[in-house]
Formats: C-alpha cells, sequence, structure tokens
C-alpha cells in the first residue's frame, strides 16, 4: 500500500534514501535455481551510475551492490534476495539551502505537506537514487528470461529525434555513445546539444523506447492488469516520466479502423503490428514496443524564485551535480522496469491452465 | 493476480462475459456511513450504456444494477458491496462465424493461446461489456469524494481535436452533445466525422482529457505507486487505450528545464502547472489533468482476411451493432477509474501519520 | 484489507449479509481447463445447509447457487467464477428485540462501535451464513484437487470425543450419521447429547478434525505464510472457532524431543508422524491431520440478561430456529477451507523453480 | 506470495538466512512522525538473543541492528525502514554432517523437495535466527502501540505449568527469571527441569501465554481476517508452533452457551470473557488472551537414525549449542508478532468509517 514494493509474483521491495546510510531492497519470489551472473549486475549497475561520461551528471558513486541473502552456490535458492548499496557519497554536505526551502518542480513541498517531516537532505526518498535498486533487481529478472531480448534505447533528446522505424536500427550500437541511442549520427547531434543545454546551465527532457523481442504469447492478464498496463505503471513510476503510448499510441487515436486492424498470417503473426504485440491486455507473440516520455530535469543552475516553508519568496540557485539531461541513464533503468512486468507474467503465466 | 481486482483499500473486483448470464462485482473496502444516491449510480450507468444516441451502437441494454449487500437503510455499513447487471441481450445468437475463427486486431486467438478454451460468445471476458461494473464502483467513489471534481471528456475523434486549453472550456456543456465534447463547434464537427465513419462500416479513434479538481494535496505513494502511475494503468487498462500522458506529456519532454519548472507562489500553489498536478507522485493541490488515446475499435463493417483455429485463411465481415468510435461512451468510464484511483489513495492516506 | 478476500492466487471474495437479497462471491484464479461436477458443489452445499435433519437448526433455506460468468461448456475458462445464492428466506421478520439490542456473546455490539451503523437483521455480515458463499468456492478447489482426499469429521460434542487415533476410523461411515461422526457408537451419544441439549433450550460446542491425505511434497511457504499458518487462519475465520492445533499440538507441548521426532525412513516417509505432515511449514508427503475447536452457539432459547444501544439492562430470549450444535454443518465449511488453503499452495508451487 | 511479507498496512518483509552475511528486512507502512526509542528496539533484541542466560543457547551473537532509512532526525518519516542485522557467527564451520543429511523433523528434506537447492549451513532460512527480524518490527509497532499493553510470559514446560488465571500473576515478575515466568515458584521449577533435560540431551516443550490489554474496540476484520485468525496466522508462523488458542479454548468446546455467553455491563463491557476479548473477529475492549504451543527443538544431543540424500540410513547426533527449550527466547517473539497484528488492524481501522 506504501508503494514500496512492485510485482506480485516477482516481487521487488525498495528502502533508502539519497543521502542515508544505505539504498537496497529485497526481491522474493525469484525462482529457486537460476544460476546468477553478478558480473552482468554490476555491469547493469555501471549503466546507470552517475560519472559514466562526460554528459551526465559528475558525482562519483560506485553503487556496488552487497548481496546478502538467497543466492547460495551461485545459484537462487527460491528464498528471498536481500541486498544493499551503502551510499559512499553521503558526506556532511551543507543542505541548509534545501532544509527549509522547497525546489520548483520537486518533491519537497508535497512530502512536507504529507508526511510532516521529510529528510530534506537531497531528494530524500523522491531522489532518482532509488532506481539503483530497480537495476540490480532487473538484472535478476533479465537472466531469469534470458530468451527475451529486451532493448531500450533513447529516441529523442528535445526535438532531435530518431526518425527511423525501429526496426531499421541496429541495437548492438545503443551502448557505442554516451546517449545511449542506436542512429549514430542522431546520437552525436543528441550530445552536442546535451553539452550545449550544460553549458546554459539548462537541462533539457527527452524519449526513450523500448522494444521486447521473444516474448511467448499469453503474457499478461486480462482486465486490470492488462500488459500495457502495468508496463505504463512501471514506466510512469520512473522519476520525471510523463507520458506512455504503445503500439500505434497516440497517433493511433487518428487512424481508421480499416487501416489500424492487424491482419493475421496463417501462423498466428500479424503483416502489420500497430497493435504493439499486444491484444486485450496479452502478448500476442509480434514485438512489444512503447515510448516513454521524460521532462526535463527539475534542478537547474540558473537562479529561480521559490518559496520556503514560511511562505516567504526566496532566491535559489541549483548546486551540486545534476543531469542536465536525464535519457542516457534512464535506459537501463526502463529495461529493468519492463523485465520485473515480463518476470511476474511469466511466473503468474505457470498457474493459469489445468 | 489474475488481474480482476483494482485498488487495494478501495477495491473493485469483477466478473463477467458479455454473452454470459450477468456481470457485476464486488467493492470491499468503501467506507461505512456513506448515504448512497442511486439515482446517480444508475445516470452513471445511463452515460456508458449503449443505444443512449445515434453515434453509438444500437444494441439495447438497460444495464440496470442489482444491490446486493454492504447498503442498508440507504447508507453503506462497510462491508463489501455486491451487485450484478444482468444481461438481458443474451439470445440465441448465432456465433459459428466467431467461434472458430480469430477476429483481427481482437483478443481471440490470445485467449486462445493463453487458457486453451474461451467462451467465444461476442468478446467474452475481453468485451468492454466488463466496464459497465466499473461505471458502478466509480459512481460509489464519486459519491464518497464529493468534494472533488472529476470531469472527462472528448478532446479528439480522429484528426479534429479541441484546440484551446481546457480551462477556457465550460465543462457543463460537454453533455449538451452526443459526443461529450465540451468545445461545441467542435463537437458538431466530432459528430459528423463520426457519421460519416459509420456510413463508410469503418471506425475512428480519439482521446479523452480529464480535469481532476479539488484534490488534495498529499495524494498518491512515492516510488512504484504514484498516483499518475495508478491513473495510468487505470486507464490503460480501459479496452483500446494506446497512451497516456499528464500534465505536459509527451510535449514536455521537447521542453528545457527553465521553460518546465513551476514556480511556487507565497501559498504553495504554482504559477504555472506543467507539473499537471503531481509532484513525485504526489498531489500538489493543482489541477490533475491527463490525456488517454483511444485506437478505433476494431470491428469493422467491411470484409477482412483473417485465420480460424486451423490456421486456413478465412473472410470476415463484422456483424452486429457496433461503436463506430468508443470515445464517447468512454468519458464515463474514464471518470469512473480515475475515481477508483483516488478513492485508494484518499483512504490510503489516512493511515500515513501518526 | 477489508478482509473480505481468501487466497492469492486461488482467491475467494465474498459479499452478502444474512438477511440481504443475496450472498455469493467470485472465485479469481481458478485455471482454466477444469471440467466442474455441478452437482458435487451443490451436494457439498446440502452439506451444510439448514433443515437437513432433525439436530440442526429447522430453517429452510434451499442454497442453490446460480453461476454467472467463468465457465462455459462445462469448463472453467480462466477468468472469475461469479455466483450468488439468494436468500429465499427473507421474510419481513420482526427484528425489533434486536435492532436496539445486544445480544450477549454475538457480534452486534462490536459491529455498532466499528462502523457505527449495521444491518441488524439476523447477524448481518457476521452471521455463519456467510460461509455458503466458502462451500461452493471450496467444492470447486476439492475438484482442482481431485487426488488430495480431505477428510473432516466430528471428533467430540462436549465432553464425549472419539477414542481412536484417526487411522482406526472408517471416513465412509461420517455421513451416515447426521452427527457426521465415523465413529457410529460415539456418533449416536453426541446425537442423544445435542438432542437433550436442544430441549434445554441450551446450546454445545465441539471440535472437528480434519485429515489431508495424499499431499504432495513441497507445499506450504516458508516463514510468514508457513501450511500450518495458513490453515490455522483458515479454520480460525470460521464462526465460532476458538482454537487450532496440528500434529502433536498442545500435547506436543509436554514432550520430549527424543520422543517428538519423526525418525525418517529411507523413501523419506517417517515412522511416525507427530509433525503432522509438515515440516517448517512445508508438508513432507505424510498425513496432515488437525483438530479445531468450536464454542457453543452464542444464541440460546433461554432468558438473558443484556444491554441495548442505550446502555439500559434488558432481558432477552433467543428466539427462531438455530442449531443447538454447531459442529455437524461445519465439517463441510472445515472441508472447503482446508481445499482453498491448499488449492493455493497447489498453484504457488508452480511458480518457485526454474 | 512467496510468504515472507507480513501485513497489508504496517508490513515487513524479512530476508536472510541463519550462516548467510546478514537478515533484516523492510518495515513499509510506519507512520510518519513517530518518536522511535532505539534503547526500546535494542532491549527487545537483547531479550531474544542466544546466550542470554544459563539455559538457553550458549551460541555468541550480538544481534546489533542497523538502520538504513527511514527514521530521520529521531523520527519515522513514512517511507520504508530498511535494516539488517550482520551475523557474525558465521565462521568457516564444517557442515558436512548436514550437507547431505536430512536431520529428523527438521526442514532440511522439505526445502530439498521444494526448491531442489538449499543453503545447507544451519537451517538457512528455516531456521529461527529470522525471527530476530521479526522482533526488530515488534519493539516498532510496540511504540506506535504505545497505549496497548503486550504481556506474553511462558505458562508451561513440559507438564509443569502456571495454574492461577492470568489475572492473578503480577507481568513486573516476567523478567526476574530466565525463564520468563512471573509465577517464580513455577519459574524455579521450570528452570530445574531445563537443566535437567539439558543434562540428559534432550529438549522439552512448552507453552507462551500473551495478554494484550487496553485495545480499543473495533479492531479486527470481519469474516476471513478476523483479529483471532490473523494473530493465530502470526502464532502458527513461529517456529516449532503446533496449536493456538484464544479465549475459552479448546475447553470451550466443552461447554455450554448458557454457561460459556459472557453477559454485558451496562457500559458494554462483560462480567466474564470466556470470549477473550473478541467478538465475530473484532475486538470488544475487554482482555484479549492467547496460549502458543511449542514442541520440543528437534535438534537434540543424541544419537538419531536418519537418512541422506541417496536414501540411506545414517546415524545423526547434534552438534553446536542449541536451546533445550524453546520458550523463554519464544516470548519476545509472540509479543512481537502480537504487535505487528495489532499494528496492522489499527491502521486498517482508520479507513472503514467516514
Amino acid at each position: 500500500m506504501a508503494g514500496n514494493t512492485f510485482g506480485s509474483l516477482f516481487k521487488l521491495t525498495t528502502f533508502g534514501e539519497s543521502h542515508g546510510a544505505a539504498i537496497g531492497g529485497i526481491i522474493d519470489g525469484c525462482p529457486a535455481g537460476l544460476e546468477l551472473d553478478m558480473d552482468m549486475i554490476q555491469h547493469e549497475m555501471d549503466r546507470r551510475k552517475p560519472g559514466q561520461s562526460a554528459i551526465v551528471t559528475q558525482r562519483k558513486e560506485p553503487d556496488t551492490v552487497e548481496f546478502y541473502s538467497g543466492i547460495f552456490e551461485g545459484k537462487t535458492t527460491g528464498v528471498p534476495i536481500g541486498f544493499a548499496i551503502h551510499n559512499t557519497n553521503q558526506k556532511s554536505h551543507d543542505y541548509s539551502h534545501i532544509k527549509e526551502t522547497y525546489r520548483p518542480s520537486h518533491a519537497d513541498y508535497v512530502y512536507d505537506q504529507k508526511y510532516g517531516h521529510r529528510d530534506y537532505r537531497g531528494g530524500g526518498r523522491s531522489s532518482a537514487r532509488e532506481t539503483a535498486s530497480r537495476v540490480v533487481a532487473g538484472a535478476i529478472a533479465k537472466q531469469l528470461l534470458s530468451d527475451i531480448k529486451i532493448n531500450a534505447f533513447v529516441a529523442s533528446v528535445g526535438d532531435i529525434s530518431i526518425d527511423k522505424p525501429y526496426h531499421e536500427l541496429d541495437f548492438s550500437l545503443t551502448e557505442s555513445n554516451p546517449v545511449r541511442c542506436p542512429d549514430v549520427e542522431k546520437a552525436a547531434e543528441m550530445e552536442e546539444k546535451i553539452r550545449q543545454i550544460r553549458k546554459e546551465g539548462d537541462t533539457i527532457g527527452g524519449t526513450v523506447m523500448c522494444v521486447l523481442q521473444n516474448v511467448p504469447v499469453g503474457l499478461g492478464e486480462p482486465v486490470f492488469d492488462k500488459l500495457h498496463a502495468e508496463l505504463g505503471k512501471a514506466m510512469l513510476s520512473i522519476n520525471a516520466v510523463k507520458g506512455f503510448e504503445y503500439g500505434s499510441g497516440f497517433a493511433g487515436s487518428k487512424m481508421k479502423g480499416s487501416e489500424h486492424n492487424d491482419i493475421f498470417n496463417a501462423d498466428g503473426t500479424t503483416k502489420t503490428n500497430l497493435s504493439g504485440g499486444i491484444q486485450g491486455g496479452i502478448s500476442n507473440g509480434m514485438d512489444i514496443y512503447f515510448t516513454v516520455a521524460f521532462k526535463p530535469v527539475a534542478t537547474i543552475m540558473q537562479s529561480q524564485d521559490t518559496i520556503n516553508k514560511d511562505g516567504d519568496i526566496v532566491e535559489m540557485q541549483g548546486k551540486g551535480r545534476h543531469d542536465p539531461c536525464v535519457v542516457p541513464r534512464a535506459v537501463p533503468i526502463v529495461e529493468a522496469m519492463a523485465a520485473l512486468v515480463l518476470a511476474d507474467y511469466y511466473l503468474i503465466n505457470r498457474t493459469i491452465k489445468l
């Protein structure tokens, strides 16, 4: 209820604030007998961590995961996997500028209103630092679902966007550039854009697209827990997300049925895929693809007016090392959340037939 | 797990297929002591029901709700509210044309693949008929939250869309036309469009916008169950939905932080509201607004190729009375789902502080 | 949360008050493809229904179940099974004697205190009439688990109790007498006891024992959801239950480890079974057996002092037709709840290994 | 589902094996603004820890809790409280004697059967070491419910039992002796009994009684989640528990209604309390009392026959430092679980009325 658990059978519960002692979580429901590649987990962490390239925040956090339980002799045992990531960057910063002041378009104000008491150091619980725990669990979910290919990438930064359909892209190029855009020419433009924005002390939004391939037919639950509904929730739960669409998405709302319907081939595949691989909330075996919109990071290095606890108007300037654009680091988080959704439905699907 | 329950404290579980004996549900967790206006509930049902105007399906279903429990002397008692809507339109139709055949862009194929056995009469469980139960529960949720104003309306049909911001609209005009669009000139265009599409035996998509006003500060749970994540899931769980965005939405991904940040007034309200009334997943007291994209209805009155169970290519033509455009009838469903989300968070919020 | 749902994967939600229009429920998560024997379901209902013999309440309720969904061509489809039992005995009784008065050892007082508003006709939601819905779901769970033998029986009435171990009993005799005691001599004594108690206008308690045979090894979840913990909760949730023990039970607390340990045979079975078929919360393949204690029914036909809403002491005498002893009718309810627990763990168990 | 979470609104999820790196958990849903007494938490841990007296296991584990999140400036913030207890006693023991061998009446065999792969060091996840995490959460729940008095104590060891009713006992004497029995004469007998049993290399069972006083009227949910059903499940989930009874318990099954009914006083209290403070699953304001039966610890220092993985009969002798009787250390665990149940219902109760 309190909103810190994701999933029902493959279940992640997380804890931790940006500047507390540690963040971490418990993965409950991972099947026993899964041989884990620990390097792959750390590799996923490295894709998300700060300081990885010149266009992301320059904070230094190694983000090393310690596992406490649930893994024995290299394999999962079916009992909960507890883990923690100790915050090394937790020095006695000076937070006086935000202790009493609410940063615009941050969650400071609503946390105070909701709970009456908040950890004002950095974003506390509302910081995207929490997503590191998601990447840990997502990496394990990916290993559980090794047959499914999960590829996210940056589709746009500001108004620079890939204009090819995804099947013309080579996903192996995604990691070839710091933007994580498989269209390398666009990637260069995006990178330049981000550098320029950072120079202005400003930030910029963007979109991440994600393609799920080789998903078996039948994942997803009818009615409330449709596969795309859960994917949508998963993505909207990532910090800074403002929109989600799958298949034909918003463009589909302008189409006619005669244009939009996906006609079957004899083998159950379809000639087109405007449905985005999902019918009635259930995967149909075609590629699932969706796009996630991220707003620009709220912390900017320009001076802004804001208010303090007493309701006085005060001037505030962003401090510290922040991302000028969140989408390059969001790519592994989008993948992790997609993996968590799929892992859950994969397990549920074992229970639905005699 | 099986996906037929929505909500955690104000909880709706539904049952029923389009052509079974009855559909219905159980509302568990509605607080005791709520005086119910039963006419208002039926009124909401009438906004959703078929046959209500010339531009929707002409099927006749009175959609009369029978309540079995949980209401005594006109007030809720705190125990489950069981209800059913008997299907009066359940004659011995001839379903031979769909028994063995999979309709394009419908869920027939995936249900068969997933469950191995399906009720092939109409859409069965995948039919939007199920949403009638949501409207019942949503009507009760609305009565619980009588201080909050929930206004959904049709924002576009195909490429005809309202071009005013929502605060320039008069929501009292939404019900003045069969399209449910408060911009009456656009409504006329949309209506004309739908009539023409129907004549072509085709269907058309559209969008519904929804505005939540007077929401108290503090609703929504951090991390996975952010208010907009749950709203997104609720909307994406409605049949035919392909996308969801709130606040600045997809357009926000093209903006800079310096343009996007909502600067505070001294009283905690904000000068702009690109955030869409939610920060860090928690309502901030400003208007919450979001848009939902619906694809065109898959059943068209034109001939299409499809396949049958044996994988033979067969020709199929839509039969029966179907909606040429789903958005006018979707308006009360969007409102109902928004009400269910808010009711849940409203109850959760009673538990989070000492 | 509101306590009207049982189970996590095989999930029953119930509604209904003793004197409302109907009681019923939704079974969500029953696997698709289960061929249902509808007569067996009604047979289970008949074992629970009032008026079945001279030693139970003489109320007449046919308890006919109507199924609304989830079953098609005789088989489950994997979607929710909605059902209702209409209350035929719902005449305009005179409830004035209990409207303002709290019956001793009934839930009237606490419902009023908790909810502020209650359906005072009969027991309302607190009536054991609700258990009829459990028997419906339990009957379906039994059919799902047809390999497992579930045998409950009356083990004692007042101080008359079976003194043989369960494996010396012939369960086929349980239904041979109205008490549902497989030791027919004891059954005769118990029946006589119940007749005499009823003549006195009094009631008497008793115990029900239940034996689960042929349960596969491995059912039950470690830590909080141990198999016996869930069985205990299931039994304690039945009206009038005051205690639960399994295996050696309370007697085991007086034993030494050297006496209590069950020594293995080479095939993994054990020579003794003081453990009651469960180790560490997980079934070990041996018989599971447990005993449930029921208090005497609170409604007696003798005059008692009690209080009304205003706190006045008033005299009250039981009215209507009530059970002098609840255990004969409790037998099918105990079996139903055991079946629900096992069905849930049976499905969970499909998800725990690679 | 996987059984490692307890509670719905005040929710504890635990992880950890007896000989892994750490055990711990996440408490989600503790209301914000609770000032925490950290010494009291450690004090509760000390009541459970090994080595605390001569009659418990002599293992040395300091059981120091590290909190990672959710507490700021001494108060809860409403976000998850993550914590860990590092295992200091985790030396490279020799486990060869149990790696391939199943200890009688332990969970080794069923874990292997269920998961196919188990941490064989000590009891792994099935060890009662896990209950340390419950005591952490229970201590916080107790602080949340500071008005409610929760007193557990040892009521019997083997066949030595307190024969006074609980209201003749002075609970302040419970901690005056290592047995945790407030009847000091019986305590001396019990202590002597335990010493003697240990000398024999044997173990002995016992019972713990728990009394909850000052519980407000109205806690508990009707139907499946009755207050006593959840208390029963909580207790049965503690390692080695075989039975649970509340109020009149098993003895109540021998009584008549005329003897068992609790007659009201004018103020809503009752003259007797055979009901045990709960009616229809809801607290009535009277004392709640229940008894929990523990079997003798399975690890004995005597030689026993058992089997190995290959099904060979082998001889085994208990090694290490084990408890001769579990009930003295179970007292704080029983209290912790009772506190968790009450905390959950206390929060639920805020949501049930208008």
